[in-house]
């Protein structure tokens, strides 16, 4: 049994709040069950340098979990001066999902930097970074359309990520913090409104799992993911 | 006229949302009109090293923008890998103003850290951040008086802050963007719920200011935060 | 009684020592009685990014403590690898105080940077800077007017500053170290030669103060501000 | 046709040197083909503070390629003062996999810091780290059985690493340079010689893939690191 | 010729002005020409935490250039976030030459920190710096015996130290800047009043020098250091 | 007599092999006994910013030491986020040297960066890197001179370098760790093939050293890097 009670396939409720904030170009408050994420899309002219003079654009994005966004209360990593390594791990995942849903010759030399800050967290902030994410990126494409800037739609597909892991010996989905912290196993899993794998970060933090586990956990992020598609069309309805 | 119609001394529509976020002992979303600024109060037995065997408690505070709280995207202080001056101007002000209002002694030696992170900024955000920040300090208090951690109740008094400023011309009350980009003047004020002056931050961004103006933009402020303290007063019934 | 046996208005000896170092286009020793601050002028073709091609100049401070200016060592901010809150908060006041002082538009695109580095400390180190950093700011523009920089003189008005503070119940002016740490209330007020404000920042360091109190602690900061521009003054002539 | 010659599932010459530094409780240079990569095993009494009083060891890693290991050198972190967020996502996979060949308890109160510094890079540096690390493990805690510090084996399983990708449409193990900035997907295996998994992380970096293509990437990994744990018990021999 | 008119042999008249700041244990202003540096001593108990329990004291060194110290102004350490290699390079060779000085058992478990701070720089900083510490030094080892934390004097003898160099050709000594910046050869001299060498290090900023130019510029450099131990036991009688 | 029987003047088996690693322009592992050093040379086009424009080139050097190098584990640099004042010293030293080696002008604007990474440590690093960065250096040029890149050779004179000390009263050369660590006096002497010095820095550890004893270790230093030389010209055979 679950501590919510809930199937080993059954997700938390998803809620999508567009135009949560009133300046990004794409502003989004998704919560899964008790963690609550705002993912703010920011466009801007231009790209890095390594990128200039390619006639494509560039996707970024950054994470941060607000100090009390926990149980206990973290350090603020502003004034640490650093970010770190969970941090940067979490980021660059994000970046390099949803840069897979974009085709970067149609952005043209254009920038969107994807800001995800944890309001309150209770495990899988990762994910939700990036099925919200996703509809503020869509957000914001649809602002530059209007703006004129880009003439055709860049979005090759939706994204939306949800984990699932092994929990006292059975496979479940989209753990809550009391799950995750411990589970034998925890994997992430992005894929596409096509069915497809963007990305796959599976994890022993107890015992080494099989292959037989990884196939069940692979089955349930597939359908887990499923009912993420669907929440981000309502939303965008 | 100002901007949005209001009149100089008219501040704008406050709202205090208590236990906005799950895990902080106090927890309180704050908007002076769009200004929004989530306020975390977390207490943490023991205090900082410089302030040990006193038998004092402490209290500190942090201030962040969220990068996309304001028109354009600014940078993340975390990913720069320091934080700005201004940033620290302000947290200092917000620690100071709040250490005023507590009897540190009656606190023992316990530490509270107000996080103020600012989701959306415009105007005012470090006067919001004070007054949101004196509930959650509040409901911090008595989540440690029903733990048994407090005897008696260590608050002095509430305190509770605003901006007054010259703008063409005219001092006025509680400014938005518009008008504190563009104000002469701009003036922090800090208050006792018993009429006393906790702070006073008056700087000339343009033509330097007259006692006589100095004294009107008290006197803004005065009445402008007698209705900050009844909106905390509601707040907390 | 004030430890120096000075009356609640009367000020410190202030000394005002011009080409004090050799290199730089403005550079003044100023001594507040014990406090001494070296306040040296640089002048260099050019602006900053985010203010190029207004045909304005810039005026920025930096502000440091020799590690030994005080009864005890403190830590060098370079050996630490980064500037406190309080050095931040202090050069940027000195900055916009100076900044207050001139025409911009008359500088034409040069920055003058104003470095005061204190080298002995007792008490009023940011007002003897503001002080001294605006007679090697007129140094600095006379130097500009020989070498044919400048066609008109850009200095608007001379600006001064002094402490006052709430000390054992009284209000006095200009705070030595004995005083300044023992004050209620501490409040540093920047004035123009016109008799106008430029800043004014109160904070009350154990109890609130009241209107009346602020208003006798202007009243005495105007007053000792009137004897700083007579140093001046002496100075330049 | 791969750019070597190599079969789809062909791994590349493996050679693993022992004892390659003096100083080092583990010292490992491990070869994947053209990569290079220096393993040491660092023994040190106690235990970071967040594990002490547990009864437990740590296991940490660190990562580094030398500026010239690559075709165009690359900025040296200690100079640019971070190590970048790919160096700390690829050393927290390293420590996180070798703790999973671990008993913790059985290792008692003690630090083991696996250094992985890649003299040479051809592809394949975190999987050639993780392969080389655990050898240099072993040697480690012979060293400390050796020292009496021990009284039982902490090893729970040998573990080794592969590389495995879809290039050009064809699902290949242990990719070299060329084939890796090339490839459509990415993924990094990391498995016990047990036959289970302890790391999964693969990533699309074009097109995204199926379902699969995923059981055959596994498949080929579940091939290759056969033949390193072969490697492995020769060179341990 | 040398710019000056001096002779090669003849060093900058040498100004050692002791108590010039009052709150350090040491405080010493030394002038070699126009080279000014301030060089306060300041002592603390206790011994850096890789000293404990050894019997032994310890001293330190911190060097820095004020930014206007020079012709055109240098950035601010502090500002930058790190001292530079040649800062650190120089407080480094301070702290050893100190070190040489003092017996340090004698000295107990007790640190003294040598700030050494350039007001002006034309040349010689370092050795200057050297020279004035070591004033700096015995005054505040005067303080502490005078205290009663001392029982003997620790200093084993005297030091200073000049530059001397090879320029145009010709070897001089104590070189000024336009000597320095236009020199083949720059070397730097420190020695003890017994005659004996503490460090020599010497540098072909141009062409490489002979044997003989060595023997040449350390037979300047004994005489040179002479006069200062001269100007050190003036200022102290 | 010496820990390794080696007599006073006699230096440790030198080995120099090029080609150690396949991408750097110049690669060469050189060994002074148990001292192991990796010298990469890479070329780039262009100058640092403060060369621009004078049709000359640059050489820079960067030194590190893996984190076990050395007896015990030192901390690794890029993770603790600033290079020490050792390793700063050191990297100034070998550039200085090497530049010392080349006719800047004839190496048109292209810089060469020499990258020594200390793999296994046992005294005499960075004379190690010297005499090995100068063989890389060589293979560098010839790789340029192949490219069309360079007209003339820019070489002046091979340079080497060797450390010489007082130990146990005794001068001795080419100390190994257990001398180093032990030795009164340590100095570094770096040489051309012409017979001129470049750099001489000695340095009293223990007693201050005698003029006598500086021409002895001199001529130490003069013998043993002959010996250099000689293993140098045999490596570029």
């Amino acid at each position: 049994m679950r501590p919510s009670g809930r199937t080993a396939s059954q997700i938390r409720p998803v809620t999508i709040t567009r135009n949560f904030t009133c300046h990004a170009e794409g502003s989004v408050l998704i919560e899964f069950g008790n963690t609550k994420v705002l993912c703010n899309a920011s466009v801007v002219e231009g790209v890095p340098r390594f990128m200039k003079g390619q006639g494509k654009g560039w996707i970024t994005a950054e994470y941060s979990m607000l100090p009390r966004a926990t149980h206990t209360r973290s350090d603020r990593e502003a004034a640490r001066g650093k970010q770190g390594g969970r941090t940067l791990e979490i980021q660059r995942l994000i970046a390099r999902s949803l840069r897979a849903a974009v085709d970067l010759k149609l952005l043209g030399e254009n920038t969107i930097t994807l800001d995800c800050d944890v309001i309150q967290a209770d495990g899988g902030t990762r994910t939700a970074s990036i099925t919200g994410a996703c509809v503020a990126l869509v957000d914001a494409l649809t602002w530059m359309r209007k703006k004129g800037i880009l003439k055709a739609n860049p979005m090759k597909h939706m994204i939306a990520a949800v984990s699932v892991g092994v929990y006292k010996g059975n496979p479940i989905a989209d753990l809550e913090y009391l799950e995750d912290s411990d589970a034998e196993t925890d994997m992430n899993v992005v894929m596409t409104d096509t069915g497809k794998l963007i990305e796959v970060q599976g994890t022993a933090e107890g015992d080494p799992f099989s292959f037989d586990e990884m196939n069940e956990m692979l089955s349930l992020a597939n359908d887990g993911i499923k009912e993420l598609f669907d929440a981000q069309k309502s939303a965008l309805a």
